[in-house]
C-alpha cells in the first residue's frame, strides 16, 4: 500500500466508526479499497462512519460507546465533535470486580540493563546529585549555588551526571495543616528518595517556612552515607536563616560544602549488570491525538506486557484518562482491595473537580479535538490501552511511594508536569511519553523517552522524538515490533543511553499536586 | 541608650503588652528604666505584660484585642502564644464604611526619577524583553532560547537590561473553564503588560494547549510596536508545532528571530525624568516577626504616604493578614463601593479557605511564632501599617490591572510569590519587600527593595538587604528617618540602581493563584 492510498484504521470489529490514517486528511469523494465512499472530507485522525447512523445510535470505538449521534449521520461522514453527545459518567457502584482472570503472560528472562545498584535494593538510571528544597524562596540561591556546583565541583567527581534542584512553589503561603496537604508534602519526601539520586539527600531550607525540615524528613526517614561510608540519620540541612551565615557567599559556601560531601559518596556509584526487573517505568501520553490510541499507545501497552513479564514495574497514570474505562481497570485488578483502591481514587477525584464546579470533560484540549479526539470518552479509551493488558496488581494515590513491583495503577492528574511529577515521587526511574501533536517535554531527574503517534511528527521533529510508532499506521511496522523496540531502548537508555530532551537539556518544571488552599 | 540596656516597645498607649527589643531576649529579673521586671526570660521580639492580666482578660496590642489571656498572667510575664485564645474572625457584616475621613496630606512636589515612558503612559523601571509562555510545556525551549539571545543578540542592544521567559506551571492540564480560571488567565495576560516590558509582547506557545495564544490576547487586546515603527494590532506567536518547524534548532531560530524584532524596539527606549507620581509600587512582607509591625512596616506605612502625597501608586496586599483588620480598612475607604469591594474580597477568600477545610489562621508560619508574632490577629496589625494612613481609593481582585491612583488595596494571598506575581500582574514597576527573619526574594521582572526589620538581620544579611529598619527599634533611626530614606532609594532604584537582589540575580518563580482544579 502506497502512502497515498486512502487508509483508515479501526479497533475492534465491533467498531462503527474509523479514522483516517493519510496526511493531510482526505477529501470528499475518496473511495477505499473496500468501496466505502466519503460523502465529505475527513481530515486525518478524525472519525468516518462506517454505516449509516440514526439520531441516537451509539458511536462505537475501541468497542466502547463514545457518545450519541446528535443526528442522523450518514455513512462515509465526517463523526465530527458536534455529532457526539458524551454520555455520563459511568457510576462507581456495581462495578465488575477482578472478572477477568488473564492468563498470566509467559515470564521472559535474560534481558538486563547497566544500572546503579541502591543499598535499598532500588535501581538508578542516572546518577545525580538532587537538592531538595524546602520553600520555592531559597529557589534563586539554589540556582546560584547549582550552576557553581556544575562548573567546580562535577568536573572533579565524573561519575556523577549532573547536579538538580528539587525546586518548587511549595513549602509557604500554603494551608499546611489543610486535610490535602499531606499529598505535596508525601510528593516533595518521596522525590528526595527517587532511586536515581542513590539515597543521598540534602536540603536547603529558609528557616521560617512551613514546611521545616523535620516535618518534610522526620528523623530517622531518610538515613544517608556519609563520606567516610557511616550512616547518618538524617539528612544534611542548609539553613539559610542560620545564625552563623553572614553574607550571601557564606551561604553559598555551606551549600557548596555540603554538595561536595555528596558528590564524594555519589561518585562511588558504579553501573552494574541488573535485570529487566530492576525497571520503574512511568507512562503517560500528553499532547494526545487520535493516532494516540491506535500506534504509540498500543505499542506502550505491548512494551508494559514485556516488561510485567520480566518482572518490572509500570505505572499508569491520569485519573480523567481513565475515568470512563473505570469498568475495565476493576475487571483487571488482582483482587477486591485493589479494585477498591481504584474505586476510591476514582471518587476522590470526581469530588475534587465537583468542588472547582467542573467534572472528567474539562481534560480535553483545543489540540485533542483537532486531532480528532471529540470527547474524554474516546480519548480515555486511547489513553487506557498504554497499560497493556497484565492484571493489575496494585493501586497508589498522589505522591505516594511504591511498595509492589507489577502493573500499578498511580492515580495524578492527567497534567503532564503533575502526572511526571508523582511518578517521580512513586519511584520511577525511567519515563515513557506518548504525543500525537508534539511536545519537547523533559524533566532533569529522569530519562525521558518520547514516542510519536504519527509519521508526520516523527519526521518535523527527527530530534525530539525518540521513537516512531505512526509507522504502525502506515503498515511500516506493528504494534508488536514497536513495542519490541521501546522495551529495547528502555534498557538502552536506562543503560546510560541519551534521550533527544537529555541531548537537549530540556527540563520541565516539578509541578507539585497541591489540593489544598494558599494562604 | 546603650545596645544592651533593655528595652521594650509598645505601639499605642493602651496597649497591655510590649516587646522586648534586645538581641536574644532578656533574661528573668531583668529591670527596665521605669521599675517593670521580668518574672521570665523573653525573648526578642516576643510579649511581656505590662499589667496583671487575669484569665479572659483582652490582650492589647496596636489597641487592639490579639486575643484573650487563657490563665492569669502576671505582670512581667513572657505572653507566649500558648497563653492567648484567639479572637474569632470579624463579621463582615455592620463594618463602619468610609467613616474615616483623613485630612488630605499636602501634596508632594519636585520628586522625580529616570524611567522609560511606555506609549500607554505607563513608566518602566527597567527595560526588559519579556517572553510571554502559553503553558509549561515550552519552559524548556525557552530556557534553551533565552540562553542564546543572552550571549548572542542582547550585548547588540544595549539599551536592554534582559530578557526573561514568562514561565509558569498553568496552560494545560488545568480546567480552563471553571469559573475561577479566570484568575490566572487575567494574571498571565496582565503581567505581559507590564510597564517594565516596553508595551512590547512575543508569545511562545506549543499548539495544542488548552491556553490558546488567542484566548490569552484576543485580538487587538495586546498591540505592539514592530521594528519599522508601525503598530500590530497582536504580538508575534512561535508555535511550537506550527509545520514549518523542523528539527529543534528551527524553533530556537524562530524565536530568536522574533526576540530580535523585539530587541529592536525595546532598545529604542531611553530613560526621561519623571515625576515621583508614575511609580507603581507594590509592598508586601514574608517571613514576618514581632519587628514587622514595630520598624519595617511602619517605615514603610510612612513612605506610603509619602509616595500618595506625591501623586504615586501603591498597592498593599495578603488578604489573610489585613482580614482581622477589615474594619480599619473599610473605615478608610474613600467610598462605599470601595469599602464594599473589599468586603467582597475578603468574603470570597473566607470561603475559597473554607472549601479546603481551614481558615485565616492557617496562614502563620513557625518562623512567625518564633518571631514572636503569637497569631494571624497580632500579625495583621503588624501587616496592615505598611498601608500608611492614606484614604484606600481602590480595590483589586487577583490578576486584575490597575486602572486608578492613589493607595490600593489589591487582593492576593500572603504568600510572598502569588502575591509578587499578582503585583506584577496589577502594573507594579517598584516593589518593596519587608522581613524580619530574612529572605532572598527576588524577581526576574522588576527591582524589589528588602527591607530588613532588626538590626541583627541587616548586618548578617548586608548584601542581601537594602535597607535597615532595625535601627527604628534601636533608637539610631525614627519611623520617619527611614521612611524618607527608603523613598529616596525608590527614586534611585527606579532610575537604575541596582538592589542586592539584582546584584546577584536572584530570581524567584512566577506563581499564578489557580483557585480551580487541575485535570
Ligand atoms: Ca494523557
Ligand atoms: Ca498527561
Ligand atoms: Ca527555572
Ligand atoms: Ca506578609
Ligand atoms: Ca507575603
Amino acid at each position: 500500500m502506497t502512502a497515498s492510498s486512502p487508509r483508515r484504521i479501526h479497533m475492534h470489529e465491533n467498531d462503527n466508526v474509523a479514522i483516517v490514517v493519510n496526511d493531510g486528511g482526505l477529501p470528499a469523494g475518496t473511495v477505499f479499497a473496500d468501496g466505502l465512499t466519503l460523502v465529505e472530507g475527513v481530515p486525518q485522525g478524525h472519525k468516518v462512519a462506517l454505516v449509516d447512523l440514526a439520531q441516537g445510535d451509539a458511536v462505537i470505538r475501541y468497542n466502547v460507546t463514545i457518545g450519541r449521534a446528535a443526528k442522523a449521520i450518514p455513512k462515509g461522514s465526517w463523526v465530527s465533535e458536534q455529532l457526539l453527545d458524551m454520555p455520563p459518567a459511568r457510576e462507581l457502584d456495581n462495578l465488575p470486580i477482578a472478572t477477568v482472570k488473564p492468563a498470566p503472560l509467559p515470564p521472559l528472562e535474560g534481558y538486563t540493563f547497566q544500572g546503579y545498584r541502591n543499598e535499598d535494593g532500588s535501581v538508578g538510571t542516572r546518577n545525580i546529585l538532587a537538592i531538595t528544597t524546602t520553600v520555592q524562596c531559597v529557589s534563586g540561591v539554589v540556582d546560584f549555588a547549582v550552576k557553581r556546583i556544575k562548573a567546580e565541583l562535577l568536573p572533579r567527581y565524573p561519575n556523577v551526571d549532573d547536579v538538580v534542584g528539587l525546586e518548587h512553589t511549595y513549602g509557604c503561603g500554603v494551608a499546611i495543616d489543610a486535610p490535602n496537604a499531606m499529598v505535596p508534602i508525601r510528593t516533595l519526601h518521596n522525590i528526595s528518595k527517587n532511586p536515581n539520586f542513590g539515597g543521598q539527600a540534602m536540603v536547603v531550607s529558609l528557616g521560617c517556612e512551613k514546611l521545616q525540615p523535620t516535618r518534610l524528613f522526620p528523623k530517622g526517614s531518610i538515613p544517608i552515607r556519609k563520606a567516610d561510608n557511616t550512616i547518618a540519620d538524617e539528612a544534611p540541612v542548609v539553613c539559610l536563616q542560620d545564625n552563623h551565615h553572614v553574607g550571601f557567599m557564606s551561604m553559598i559556601d555551606s551549600i557548596m560544602q555540603t554538595a561536595e560531601q555528596q558528590l564524594e559518596v555519589l561518585n562511588r556509584r558504579q553501573r552494574v549488570t541488573c535485570p529487566a526487573a530492576d525497571l520503574v517505568v512511568g507512562v503517560q501520553c500528553g499532547g494526545s491525538d487520535a493516532f494516540s490510541g491506535v500506534t504509540a499507545n498500543p505499542a506502550v501497552g505491548f512494551a508494559t506486557d514485556l516488561l510485567v513479564r520480566a518482572g518490572a514495574t509500570v505505572m499508569f497514570s491520569e485519573v480523567t484518562e481513565v475515568r470512563d474505562g473505570i469498568d475495565q481497570l476493576t475487571s483487571r485488578a488482582v483482587n477486591e482491595e485493589v479494585a477498591q483502591a481504584m474505586i476510591r481514587e476514582m471518587d476522590w477525584y470526581d469530588n475534587y473537580l465537583k468542588r472547582g464546579g467542573v467534572d472528567r470533560s474539562a481534560n480535553t484540549t483545543p489540540g485533542n479535538k483537532k486531532g480528532g479526539l471529540s470527547n474524554i470518552v474516546e480519548k480515555a479509551m486511547g489513553s487506557i490501552v498504554k497499560s497493556g493488558s497484565s492484571p493489575i496488581s496494585g493501586v497508589l494515590s498522589p505522591g505516594e511511594k511504591l511498595t509492589t513491583k507489577g502493573l500499578i495503577y498511580a492515580a495524578t492528574p492527567a497534567s503532564d508536569f503533575i502526572c511526571g511529577t508523582l511518578q517521580l515521587a512513586a519511584g520511577m526511574n525511567l519515563h515513557i511519553f506518548t504525543t500525537g501533536r508534539g511536545t519537547p517535554y523533559g524533566l532533569a531527574e529522569v530519562p525521558v523517552i518520547k514516542v510519536a503517534t504519527r509519521d508526520d511528527l516523527a519526521r518535523r521533529w527527527h530530534d525530539l522524538m525518540d521513537v516512531n510508532a505512526g509507522r504502525i499506521a502506515t503498515g511500516e511496522a506493528t504494534i508488536e515490533s514497536v513495542g519490541w523496540e521501546l522495551f529495547q531502548l528502555m534498557l538502552d537508555v536506562a543503560s546510560g543511553k541519551k534521550t533527544w530532551a537529555e541531548h537537549w537539556k530540556l527540563h520541565n518544571a516539578l509541578v507539585l499536586f497541591n489540593p489544598a488552599p494558599v494562604t
